[in-house]
């Protein structure tokens, strides 16, 4: 199963040039992100907050432009995660626009890894992280 | 008619404190003055382009907090906007927490003037707003 | 003595109006409200951080736009705290221009209250925040 | 020679882990980026206007994350343009913690193309934009 869902683009997340500014590319892929967890019956309060004994840092981030969004624009936002490792996972993102046919608007990847709140040492994933794995991977994927 | 909508609490909205950082309370009470105007008919990408001739910057804002907002919560935002004169309108936001029964988060106010785009003075409310007044504004209204 | 220093306006703060988005002005004011804090010997990473004893979440927030902002102004944020009772305290900030003469380009209020991080009640302002008080109060003031 | 510039990490751009929230890791290399461009004698609220007659939209954008930052860090942001061909550049960033001896924090790319504003299609790069490129371009430079 593939999770996929519609975001609104809002003036906030635009700048001076008249279209969304990049670095808030990331956050709509992030709150996709989020929409996943939920999705996949984690509870979001309880994983985003500062008392949450694991959290999921991310260390590297990729993001390729297409196309301009503007304010009012809806952009679908589709995105499968993969583990990397005992301790690790990545997420790809296509986003593109609600038009007929639809067009690729953007790409982008976050790795994500899971530590320890207290020490910040790696933490091997939980059970509740491997459920929306599974829930969301692609089978047979191969992509880079 | 009342205007009224529920919005997710992003993670990108907390700060340290582990709650949403003041001003992005603001930025969900613009995302549903947004909503609003499209919900009325009006087109977005033209409004809140560089290129409109017409634009409605803020002049002056308020904002209560009642109750901290976590990632991850649903907010209720409902608005109901009101002309001020032939320029000027203001918007009045009551944010609540989707619980039952809601309980109130935050209240606040927006202030905007119509103005020319280019030469940036006041400009009488088009009929496109005027609508979108009589759409969502409270009959008999008298609040501060 | 007032607290005042130069911020630059950041491209990330402009919208496709091509100005300063609202509620980034704000986010500027916290930004002259961390650095007074500083400036008297607070230590920020300790006052701001999910595990600080005490928090001084914004309780309420007024501001008023006179001018817009552009990308690459500079902007002058004047500042001065007065405490409100016990455990509460409120921030006055001017906003100018560096032109010749400066022009105004906003004013805007924090009203914050100091709380107990983990019950969320009310706590007595600490020897440091009164200390930052009177570093900043203006003498003998009586604005609103 | 090298652009570097030191920047304070501001409570807005912190999420409720405490740490800065990724996306905003990458609006502070913006910041730098502008600043280089004023360096070097270019006018920002030109540059960055809705009625610029060039844009510089950012097509590509990676970062690796070391360390977290923190609320009242200071974080010193080295970075070196490049030109890619006729009508792009990249710039590379690395973020280190102004402590002795410095602590790599972060490092960035973005990659942009030179763009007419209102056909958005492909322009050769401006005379003060090769000037940009050569005042802070590393000589001899062969970096991924």
């Amino acid at each position: 199963m593939l999770f996929s869902q519609r975001y609104p683009v809002r003036f906030r997340d635009t700048d001076a040039a008249g279209v969304v500014y990049f670095a808030h590319g990331l956050a709509l892929c992030h709150a996709a992100y989020e929409d996943s967890l939920q999705a996949a019956g984690l509870d979001l309060p309880v994983c985003f907050s500062p008392a949450a004994p694991l959290a999921y840092p991310i260390i590297h981030t990729t993001m390729d432009y297409h196309r301009p969004l503007h304010c009012g624009d809806w952009v679908v936002i589709t995105l499968h995660p993969r583990q990397r490792d005992e301790s690790s996972f990545e997420i790809v993102y296509h986003l593109s626009l609600e038009t007929s046919p639809p067009r690729a608007v953007a790409d982008a990847l976050t790795r994500h890894v899971c530590i320890d709140s207290r020490t910040r040492r790696r933490h091997p994933l939980p059970a509740e992280i491997q459920h929306w794995l599974q829930r969301w991977e692609a089978p047979g994927e191969s992509e880079t």
